[in-house]
């Protein structure tokens, strides 16, 4: 039997490293902006029961212009972010429904999840309570003092780069956020939080093709990744929103 | 006064991970060789006086039929990779002219490295005797156990990802590659080498784009990353060897 999963997609970052007018999450990949390409997989799954995402208060008026009536179609609630990331979760998880069995954070920004990817996160985190996707670090790795100075190479076996989907069964991340004011170490992902709260979590190998769009570049690069996996798909398929539009 | 460099590009790899009959090094992009491509910012560059590529001794012939005279005409010297990678570098140190100045090694699988990279991380082996381009790791890196269980995330402060070039002044690289055998530690870059042997390295900053390719994926996100500076440059500009010509 699946767990119900309640989706939370916070979209509420500054952007300040992109450049230009257009905040990354809201820039678009072949006429189709990159939250709703991001969102897709999630509203297309059979598990996702409750979907929230959570914009930046200033955007509120471009979002009823140009999206508003696509995000009620699929289902996707707004809520506003906070001036960090922990209030912007703490806002979604105020949101979300008491029948929710587990829930999934996934960076507005990651638009190539496949949803192969997607079904073997949520296994994971229903059979072990935490799960993440992950990538092997198969490059060298440098330890590298301020003044840019190589202080050694770093033992890279066991070394992962973090991901998302990160999935919790609810309470247990319902716990963690509890608990995050005890917490003193700064932190950088759900997972952390939830280990730091003394959870355990279980990687889910996925590929570095998973991008986080940063840069107007990865753009390009999402755009490739996607296009790539197109090539693959029977002719004539458009996928589940049908065929390019430009909205 | 800039050094003569010799730039070595092992291009012997069996490429195992790739898939398919052709090796990633052989694929093509747009209709030229990933080698060539990576060839081409080096064999314009002025202070480039040498280049050699190792190729695997199995893949003669078809560089005789394909390559031969294109790599002639760049004055690109081929000569035989040998079973382990510090191998194919010592074949080609074995050709290293005696009037270079610094060594670069670059893969033959990183055809998105830009001119002015190159320009950056010679200029800091000429200063400082050794470099190489890497980026930071910007994402959450997670310690885990052989079973994929979490053991905790990593401090990412101070964490580079190395890329290529990596460049030498000559003594410094040759005399690492003597006491190659003396090293008990897995040695899984040129710079880790020296490094081990002794020598100062320093880091310049690159970018993530600067990919190495392992998978299909990466060759068309390759094509996107040159496609994406291609849009930058000045109409009717069609590179140093001229437009696509699929040879």
């Amino acid at each position: 039997m699946s767990s119900s999963v309640a989706v939370l997609i916070p979209a509420g970052g500054a952007s300040r490293r992109f450049g230009g007018k257009t905040k990354k999450q809201f820039a678009e990949i072949a006429g189709r902006a990159v939250f709703l390409r991001t969102i897709e997989p999630f509203a297309d799954h059979p598990d996702v029961k409750q979907s929230i995402m959570a914009i930046p208060p200033e955007d509120e008026e471009l979002f009823q212009i140009k999206w508003s009536a696509k995000l009620d179609f699929y289902g996707v609630k707004v809520v506003h972010g906070g001036a960090e990331r922990y209030e912007t979760v703490r806002n979604m998880l105020a949101a979300v429904k008491s029948e929710m069995q587990m829930i999934a954070l996934h960076d507005a920004v990651r638009p190539c999840v496949t949803r192969e990817q997607i079904d073997a996160v949520f296994a994971a985190a229903e059979k072990h309570g935490a799960a993440l996707l992950a990538h092997r670090i198969v490059g060298t790795v440098k330890k590298v003092d301020p003044d840019l100075n190589v202080l050694g190479t770093v033992d890279r076996s066991g070394l992962w780069e973090a991901q998302t989907p990160q999935v919790f069964k609810r309470d247990i991340l319902f716990n963690a956020y509890e608990q995050i004011g005890k917490i003193q170490d700064p932190i950088t992902d759900d997972a952390q939080l939830v280990e730091a709260t003394g959870g355990k979590v279980k990687i889910v190998e996925s590929d570095p093709s998973n991008i986080k769009i940063t840069s107007k570049t990865d753009l390009a690069v999402a755009k490739a990744i996607l296009g790539a996996r197109e090539e693959k798909k029977p002719k004539g398929y458009q996928g589940p929103w049908g065929a390019e539009q430009g909205w």
